[in-house]
């Protein structure tokens, strides 16, 4: 009772934020992606492919976020983007007021595409908006074929569902198709791909995906 | 500010459960794990391999902790064990509240075992002690090798660490052994297991483990 109340606040606080980061966004003509996940699903390789592809047509930034590691960050900063590493220290999500600060450190205006990776996680990043424009959801097969059933919130609410690391289904004993199905049944409008960063055409859609934002 | 004072209401109602928790534990002699791990870590497999291998000597019993699912608990029940589903609605995490109220649901006189599978998470489950002897936490090398660095405090609170599908390590590029590295430079007291479900020895070396807290 005391916590629902308080998360109430919470949630409220973080709305607003959301909304005057989103309004930021849209007057600085800033598409920004919210890419969440499970935790090791490939969320910063498939950012690190869709650099490599746009880099030289757009200006590209990064938030990447994690408890308290900056991995990830340095793996965004040697592809030559700006990256801010956002850690959230113990909590297991991004909020719309560390998105905020780090978006102090990047030149909005000098800005067309922002990534931001969320923390590994399927249950809390759905309840934070972040200010983003498109919401993406990525799972592997590793993490098993019930995976989706398991999270359904994430899928209803996300733009875009990945399920990612085709390339070893066998071996984890998992049935892509199963997993997009799942997700079709939860989510009938959600596009779904399937990707392996060893599979190039399946690359290429998840890019073709983030142009079809941009002029 | 505000969220603060209350986890650190909402932390101590917690521990003061998990106390009375591990009392009636240890009452009626039951010997608790809590298996912690990243999503889809192979935590249910591991809990049905000890099943497998202990139902004929020990009395068992499982709380399967999950978001909204039962798969697991179906899982565990066809073992022909006592299961209990404790769906945590919107928490990442098992409380102590949620082991009490599933408790009430098991013979706590008639168990030697209770395997306690908390929600694919590792952050938020290292603050919420449910009144477990002994905790467990559980990553696969699909996550990736520098998973253990970006969750420390995981690692530093555990009494056994296990990186599982060692069997697919090659094919996602990740180093066991610096996996199991990074765990003991985190706490150097822990032991590590390297676990297949495909490796009979590998997965006997986790049953000792458990045996040897039972006589
Ligand atoms: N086989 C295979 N492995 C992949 C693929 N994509 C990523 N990986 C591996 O999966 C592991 C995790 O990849 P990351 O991109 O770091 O995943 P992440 O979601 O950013 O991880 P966190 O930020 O730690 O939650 C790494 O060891 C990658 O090499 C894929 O398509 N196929
Ligand atoms: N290759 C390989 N696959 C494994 C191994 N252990 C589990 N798996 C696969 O990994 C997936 C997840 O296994 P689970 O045991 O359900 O994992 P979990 O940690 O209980 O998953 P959640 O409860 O959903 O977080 C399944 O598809 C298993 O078949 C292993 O040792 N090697
Ligand atoms: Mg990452
Ligand atoms: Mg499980
Ligand atoms: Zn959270
Ligand atoms: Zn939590």
């Amino acid at each position: 009772m005391h916590v629902v109340n308080v998360n109430k606040d919470v949630m409220k606080a973080n709305n607003e934020l959301a909304h005057s980061n989103k309004k930021l966004l849209i007057k600085n003509r800033v598409f920004a992606m919210n890419i969440m996940g499970a935790i090791g699903s490939g969320k910063t390789t498939l950012i690190e492919e869709a650099i490599n592809a746009l880099k030289d047509r757009y200006r590209i930034a990064v938030i990447a976020g994690d408890v308290v590691a900056e991995m990830d960050a340095s793996r965004f900063e040697k592809l030559g983007v700006r990256t801010v590493a956002a850690n959230t220290g113990r909590e297991c999500h991004l909020d719309a007021k560390l998105v905020e600060r780090s978006m102090e450190n990047i030149d909005l205006e000098d800005t067309d595409i922002l990534f931001i990776e969320n923390v590994g996680n399927l249950i809390c990043p759905v309840d934070y908006k972040l200010g983003e424009n498109v919401r993406v959801v990525v799972v592997s097969v590793s993490e098993g074929d019930d995976t989706v059933l398991k999270h359904p919130m994430i899928f209803r609410t996300s733009d875009l569902a990945i399920v990612n690391k085709v390339d070893i289904s066998e071996a984890v004993s998992a049935d892509p198709s199963k997993m997009k199905a799942d997700i079709e049944k939860l989510n009938p409008s959600i596009p779904v791909l399937l990707t392996s960063r060893n599979d190039r055409i399946s690359i290429d859609r998840w890019i073709e995906y983030i142009e079809s934002y941009l002029e």
